[in-house]
């Protein structure tokens, strides 16, 4: 009976962090939401309210890292267990650096606020965070069910994540080029993308984790995580008579 | 005596642990240096192998973590035993972190590598780097020598690195504005200091754990780890006659 009540107890633990980490999972999630809509509108007020949310996201994970060592402490859990302690402590670290990354870009607000923005690239980056955001929806409802398969899937999705960043990264370059009146809102630009770009990265990250968790065995061929602009010379750029022209 | 023949065993295990970190450290500290070298020299051959070295730091990195896992799962330490093992797991997220850093100014080498760069730019990417190594070497030994003091003046020195990056940026912003044809190039210098800076950030990571590992306690005030340039406005920006002009 002693046992049960130690079982038992171990499971509440457990039970606990875990729901501490779909709460982080939620409130990363609308930190990036609101960081790009911020961005988007010039909504300052936005901006600073998701730099404040950033402080509840550090304490959330130091508490779940107390608790997770703790626990381990006090019940010294192995495999699998042990594995759902070490991935929660995981988990939690990449959700806070989502929430920095989110808290990055709601910093840039106020550089970019005084630029009007061209549409197109208002979109791109809109639809970017949408991508970013569908994958770390599906990452958490891939840990929250323990489904290592649909955590996989989600690795894979980040190619779509990255191709779109690297041609962002292309269109806000040319317009750099054309006027150099937009190179200081456009370089917080490339950084906000290259944050989100990054928080699908971290999607990627729990995605390696749940198939930890579930499997023991890290994930062999890590896929790169990396953007392709890094390797983009000047003369592989195009430069357009007219802001994303359609070659008219 | 079987007790005594334990704690040998936990006590060995430890000491891997700890001379891997240092080796990492040692490899880490390698690759920023290298990275930095090549994409001031236009060093192809040198930033492909730091490329290579980074599949290394990320091998030694899961089995560090493969290590310690088994140690907690084996030896279950407690207290201060305990957050060795974790700050273990901790310190080497940050180096196998900091390569990575390296590696993204590595690949940036290509597209910087067809562009004459200004002189005071290489200077002050090299002065940026050097700020970081520094910091990167004085906390390896704090870990050394579990000195939490030198540790915490390890996180008062990232002031000097944000201060100088936050130069560099609006440098290398006035570049861009000048004259067009700098600004794929710029870009990636940004992003180069960017990474660079963010290796400051990972030295003040450490420097935190280390403190954790020897008090028990997560340092209070987290001092803010980001750049400033976040808010950097085009209003703020001067605009010399000549680059980095001293205003004759």
């Amino acid at each position: 009976m002693a046992t049960e009540h130690i079982v038992t107890s171990y499971e509440d633990e457990l039970k606990y962090i875990v729901r501490r980490i779909s709460e982080m999972g939620g409130q990363a999630e609308r930190m990036v939401e609101q960081a790009v809509a911020a961005l988007m509108r010039s909504d300052w007020a936005m901006a600073q309210s998701v730099v404040a949310d950033d402080l509840l996201l550090d304490a959330a994970q130091r508490e779940i890292d107390e608790r997770a060592i703790k626990t381990i402490a006090r019940r010294q859990p192995m495999a699998i267990d042990l594995r759902e302690i070490v991935g929660a402590i995981r988990i939690s670290n990449d959700l806070e650096r989502i929430g920095d990354l989110a808290k990055n870009i709601a910093k840039r607000v106020i550089a970019v606020h005084e630029h009007s923005q061209p549409m197109q690239l208002v979109r791109g980056i809109e639809h970017l965070s949408d991508l970013a955001l569908e994958q770390l929806k599906e990452v958490l409802d891939a840990y929250a069910t323990r489904d290592h398969r649909r955590a996989l899937a989600v690795r894979e999705g980040d190619d779509g994540i990255d191709a779109m960043y690297t041609s962002i990264f292309r269109e806000l370059l040319t317009y750099m080029m054309e006027d150099p009146r937009n190179i200081t809102a456009c370089t917080h630009l490339l950084f906000s993308a290259k944050n989100i770009e990054r928080i699908g990265d971290h999607a990627t990250n729990i995605a390696e984790t749940i198939y930890y968790i579930k499997t023991g065995q890290q994930m062999e061929s890590e896929r790169p995580k990396d953007d392709r602009t890094s390797s983009l010379a000047q003369t592989d750029m195009t430069m357009p008579s007219a802001p994303g022209g359609t070659g008219a």
